[in-house]
C-alpha cells in the first residue's frame, strides 16, 4: 500500500514539543539537525519509545534514545543515580515519549487524532522499520546528555 | 501510574482473530499455550509487529514471531523462497499484526477503537517493555513453522 508523504505542517509541532519537553522537564537545550526521510533498516539507538496514533490522521511516533540519554534523563526525573536500565528507565523514556507526542496533538486538534499508550524497545542492535509506503520523516538532535532522534509517521487516515 | 487489569473479555476476540488470521492467510495451524501476564523485561522473539489502539480502551499490540515463523509467512503470501529478513519480510509481519488487531477491533466494536499504523522491531536480542503498572497479557502460540506470540494492553480510557 503506497501513502501519501507526510505534510510539513504535522512535523513543526513535534519539533516544537521535542523543545519543550527535553527544556521543561530536563532542564536540558536540544540542537535540532536536518531532517531525513527514513527508508530501510538502519539501526535505531539503544531504546526506542513508541506510540500510535490515529485520527483523522494516523500513524506512529517513534522516540530513539541514546543510553546516556536514557540515564539522564532518569536521574533527573527521579533524582536518583541510575546504574543499569531497569524499569525506571523504561518508564522514564515511555513518558517522554508520551510528553513529547501528547503536546504535538494537541497543537494538531484539527486531526482529532487519540494516542495509544507507549511501549519501549530495549536492545543494543534493535531497528524499528515502517511498512513499505510509509515514508517517515526523522528529526535528529543533539544535547549534552548525548544524541536522541524522533520519527513521526502520520498519514490521512 | 496504575491501570485496571485487562478485562478477559477482551482477549478473546484476539485469540480468535489470530486462529483465523493464520488458517485463512497462512494455512497453518495454530496451537494455543497458557496465557500469562508479562512482567519486566522478557526477551522477545527476533521479529515484533506494533500497533496501538486508542478509543474507549487504549493500548498495544505486538505479534512477536520467530524468524523461520516471518520467513515462512513472507513465501506463503508471496509466494517466493526468502533468504534474509528484508522489506518484504517485515511487511508481511506488519501486515499479519494488522489482520490480526484489525479482525479483534471488528468484535470490540464496543469500544470504539481506532488503529495506528504497525511499525515492525527486528533484532536478536530485543525486548519491548510496556510502562509500569501495565500488565499486558501474553498469548502464546506454536504452529508448524514454530513459535509465536501475541501480547495485548488494553486498558479504559
Amino acid at each position: 500500500m503506497q501513502y501519501n508523504p507526510i505534510k510539513t505542517e504535522y512535523i513543526n509541532p513535534f519539533i516544537e514539543s521535542v523543545t519543550t519537553v527535553f527544556k521543561t522537564m530536563l532542564s536540558l537545550d536540544v540542537r535540532r539537525g536536518a531532517l531525513y526521510i527514513k527508508d530501510g533498516f538502519q539501526p535505531s539507538l539503544e531504546i526506542t519509545g513508541v506510540i500510535g496514533l490515529s485520527g483523522i490522521a494516523k500513524g506512529s511516533v517513534l522516540l530513539g534514545v541514546s543510553k546516556n540519554v536514557a540515564m539522564t534523563a532518569t536521574e533527573i526525573l527521579l533524582g536518583e543515580k541510575m546504574t543499569t536500565i531497569d524499569h525506571n528507565v523504561v518508564d522514564a523514556v515511555g513518558e517522554l515519549t508520551n510528553m513529547i507526542v501528547g503536546g504535538a496533538k494537541a497543537k494538531l486538534e484539527s486531526l482529532n487524532m487519540c494516542m495509544g499508550l507507549p511501549t519501549v524497545v530495549v536492545g543494543k542492535n534493535h531497528t524499528v522499520v515502517f511498512p513499505t509506503g510509509i515514508r517517515p520523516i526523522g528529526i535528529p538532535f543533539e544535547s549534552d546528555a548525548g544524541p536522541f532522534c524522533l520519527e513521526v509517521s502520520l498519514v490521512d487516515s
